[in-house]
């Protein structure tokens, strides 16, 4: 096994070329081996193979910086940085992260998860080494889908104005693009890192340099694309016309190719765009014909390619079936996505109604306020985003929804702890960032029925909306009878006295076993549902406030900002005379893990909650 | 005057074509008179007179729709829609807004404030009215610094998809691009224009749409350009390698040109920039000369420039002066601003120290990125931003700073109420954004030399954090000794019992004022400046806790997710038994006004606390 002798980084540079084939393979019948048994991200690490392998033979760490944006397309880089045997606990609790992360590597140089920051941080990575007239290469690699985010645009608008270099990898895994453009590799690349080339631009900056400049790089290149005739030779001009040098495109999965191109892109004192083409899930059949099922996907049997768990139906199941049932009857609902088609759920809605159907790429900004205007013209959007993105567009649903009052619906997927995908995808931010905006309403169905009646409810809602729910298995139903969803109203689930529960969202059948077990312990507890959680049930809480002594706040949120501050201070200035339990964790970044061992951990758990409330209640009992 | 005869919305069509240079020039004098008066955006509204004249005369309101991007250049557009009394109050508590406003007027669509929306509102619209099968026309006007944006990117690059009208003016007020480019409006523009282009132009398509076609629009562009050999003739090959149409540039001042233009642009069912050159601060001389000073400006003398209210020193000069300091004696300080050089107090450091300051342009999210990629590159950056554009960086500020644990401060400008900048401005939703994301610290000063200071302490901290200060004139100092800055620890400035007084920032010195006249009353309150608001002083509160029993917290914030509720929370837990009164102000979006205006309206002046203090101290009492 060549993949045997790479035991630490840099390891890969005393394989021969000859046997870089070899190890591509081995790499990736490890990859599936693992990813078959852990789950993982599959598509994008078998397409990078050749790609990070020849990015480890051209750089030198820990000197050279290495970015990958987003980070799930790492495991090649990882397997090449001495962290094989992680992949036996990839993505488990205390194991190792499906992500670039700090912690494990000094390859790692920042732990990453969402779109579009790479370039950003290459560039100020290559702006602070020619501050200290340092030498090393940063590079920078970065989808095609990453591309559309809007923050990547403006490091490409900024990266004009560097003086040094910094290499810009644009990972381009596009599905038809693929093979086709990957063989027009030769003639351009060649041309283009010519002696004569660089020349011939150098004459042509010269002759730009005397034309009046204007204030920002990109005018700055509208300006001057109408003079420079030259640019007609240039393959690439969207990143020329930006003031990028651009290479290629190179085929992926050659690495002498690539090679080359890395060499030539370092020559250049400014910021270099090299394109190359790679093909998702390449190596295994089932992941090369349906990359994205294999995008991220659970533990599977390699010779079917079918999924080993059965599939539970989830909270995304349930909006996706709400959703459509809307618009059956409803014209004016659309449904807008970032890039999370099949993610959110949106994949029939898709096919239903592809003209109400919007997605806008790895574009969470645009997404939202596209929503508001959409909703100006006398429509029904529903932004279905999962949490963590969501705070790309914090400002947009406070500019552009909140102060509007615009009618759209946020439906919140993945909120809530999410188990594997770690750190960077726990949705414990959204319901305290979210009750910061005036004009919000926050609700969180307890189950899978209340999410649809909750969607439900939306269509006749006025104003900015949003619903949150945790990934995964969704519990159909409680075996409570359910109440209708009026606005502002919480569900009373069981009637008691002395101790309430007061529970959101996921949080809610935690509650109900609590219930249960200080049944056994002979208490009465009362059991509520919250279902908003802005705003909550003042009048619920001041009317239990009369046979209740102890307000135990559920939540499944990190605690600054979250439902029990909210609470405690409502209780304050209403003096109502309840012990107040917040069982919100501190705020925290949270690791990967299953949701179960997350819950244990910060003490959302059964147990740990029981414990604390029969404490409480020894300390105020009568 | 031609001025007097428009009276509401399209009485500009009644106005003869040989009269409209007349007019022009009665706007500009009329806006140059009020604003001297009242003070507010003059620069841009003088540029785009014309611009705004022609689409008042090319749109029918209120069919079709106008979105002005940020919009401080809506004047014009409110002197056309009979607003013209509104100017005597413009920026006033209960007065006119300077910004676009839904409520004032039906061709106000948006209440808006920030920058680079436009474009998603507008293709939103235009999507709605394709669906609903109607016919109006959308119209969004972007300058050419908004265009930095990200979002705005995300926009054009969704707008490709669009297959009806909608027209972008790019208001281009690039100074030294001015006249040389306004005066290339011809030749190009006939081309474009013309039948015989669109049919090449036809040709082409139906050749590309023969070549495999990829995911997504950008790289799609990019895919074709390298066949499309007659884009060689396009003047500019950015947008329309994005797959834009495009037409200019235009004449900015030639209101016929600009009519031509909008009217060959509203025939195609597409997505169209029309390039527009406008002179910012135009028919002013020093508007013209120094347009930065004049973009937004109080009172002023017309004759000589000059602005009426002698200037005092702000909490941005402090900043300004310390952060000067810093990279004096330290050569791994840096600065960081989106756009706001002058606003943020940034100038001198950019004269001084010019390889190490960084004006991103309209950049908030890659502002924020870029510092942690330096900062991992062994600088100290510091990031300068208003505080309502932060929101922008949420993400960014969670995903790159907080979680990396990067060593970034940010000084945040204009936190708390703004004035006369109104309800997009005001900042009251910082402290408890940033307050939700873990790893953070936030200080606020209460007095400039405190801000100093706190710039100082930041030197030798690690890690994120941000220091909130307000708009405008800074108390020097107030007359207590100042104890020296350490992690965590809130200052005492008076000792006394019963009453605590825990301010944070700006309203320590209300809490002064507070204190003073709670002693006239008979009480001895204790007078606490928080210093830290994250995390605050945990200990100072449970040792008052034993001799104080009223806990007046006072911060320049919205509630939810402020410094009261984590009191409250905190209050609870430890079961300290302060009767707590949080004096933040319900959330909400707070008009323009004097911040003294505004304070008085939400109940943060000092007789309204002073009141409610007493109040409830003689609940209590014993």
């Amino acid at each position: 096994m060549l993949l045997d002798s790479i035991k630490q980084t840099n390891d890969i540079k005393k394989i021969e070329p000859k046997d870089y084939p070899a190890l591509a393979a081995e790499i990736r019948r490890f990859i599936v081996e693992k990813v078959s048994q852990t789950g993982g991200h599959l598509s994008a690490n078998l397409g990078v193979v050749e790609l990070t392998m020849a990015l480890h033979l051209f750089l030198n760490f820990p000197e050279d910086k290495l970015i990958f944006d987003v980070g799930h397309q790492c495991y090649v880089h990882k397997l090449l940085t001495g962290r094989k045997e992680g992949f036996d606990t990839l993505r488990q609790f205390g194991g190792m992260s499906g992500f670039p992360r700090t912690e494990e590597s000094e390859t790692d140089l920042f732990t990453t998860g969402h779109s579009s920051t790479s370039l950003s941080l290459g560039l100020g990575l290559a702006k602070a080494r020619d501050l200290n007239h340092e030498n090393y290469t940063v590079v920078s690699v970065i989808g095609d889908g990453s591309m559309t985010g809007g923050m990547a645009f403006e490091a490409l608008n900024n990266a004009t104005e560097l003086k040094g270099n910094f290499i810009i990898v644009l990972n381009d895994n596009g599905k038809s693009i693929g093979d086709n453009v990957g063989g027009m590799s030769g003639a351009f690349q060649n041309l283009r890192t010519a002696p004569r080339y660089n020349r011939l631009k150098q004459n042509v900056k010269n002759t730009l340099d005397k034309i009046p400049s204007v204030g920002n790089s990109m005018v700055r290149q509208i300006g001057k694309a109408k003079d420079v005739v030259k640019q007609i030779f240039l393959p690439n001009m969207y990143f020329e016309t930006m003031g990028l040098t651009y290479l290629g495109p190179i085929d992926g999965h050659n690495i002498a190719a690539m090679l080359k191109a890395f060499e030539d892109a370092r020559r250049l004192d400014r910021a270099v765009v090299v394109h190359v083409v790679t093909k998702k899930g390449k190596g295994y059949r089932f992941a090369e014909e349906d990359p994205e099922r294999f995008h991220g996907i659970g533990p599977f049997d390699i010779a079917s390619g079918e999924e080993k768990r059965a599939r539970t139906k989830s909270y995304t199941d349930y909006a996706s079936e709400a959703l459509l049932e809307l618009a059956d009857r409803d014209d004016r609902v659309l449904a807008i996505t970032a890039a999370m088609t099949g993610g959110t759920g949106l994949s029939a809605f898709k096919e239903k109604y592809p003209s109400r159907f919007f997605d806008v790429g790895i574009a969470e900004e645009h997404a939202v306020t596209f929503a508001s205007g959409l909703a100006k013209g006398g429509f029904k959007p529903y932004v279905c985003i999962y949490s963590t993105f969501l705070q790309r567009s914090y400002d947009q649903i406070v500019h552009d929804i909140a102060l509007q009052k615009a009618d759209v619906t946020f439906l919140i997927d993945r909120a809530g702890l999410v188990g594997a995908d770690g750190v960077t995808h726990q949705g414990m931010m959204d319901s305290a960032f979210l009750q910061t905006i005036p004009n919000m309403t926050l609700m969180a169905p307890r189950a899978g029925r209340e999410l649809k009646e909750m969607i439900r409810f939306s269509e006749s809602f006025k104003g900015p909306l949003a619903i949150r729910y945790p990934r995964g298995c969704a519990p159909e139903e409680l075996v409570y009878t359910r109440t209708p969803i009026l606005f502002g109203q919480a569900e009373i689930l069981e009637e008691g006295r002395d101790i309430l529960l007061f529970a959101a969202g996921s949080m809610v059948q935690t509650a109900q076993t609590l219930a249960e077990a200080l049944r056994r312990k002979g208490f009465e507890p009362t059991l509520v549902n919250a279902r908003f959680v802005k705003p909550f049930d003042r009048q619920l809480l001041r009317s239990l406030s009369a046979t209740h002594r102890l307000l135990a706040v559920l939540e499944e949120s990190n605690r600054s900002g979250a439902l029990g501050e909210h609470i405690a201070d409502f209780c304050e200035a209403e003096k109502l005379p309840f012990r107040l339990l917040d069982f919100a964790p501190e705020d925290a970044f949270y690791s990967h893990g299953s949701v179960a061992e997350l819950k244990k951990q910060i003490g959302l758990d059964t147990e740990s909650i029981l414990d604390r409330i029969v404490r409480s209640w020894q300390e105020i009992a009568p």
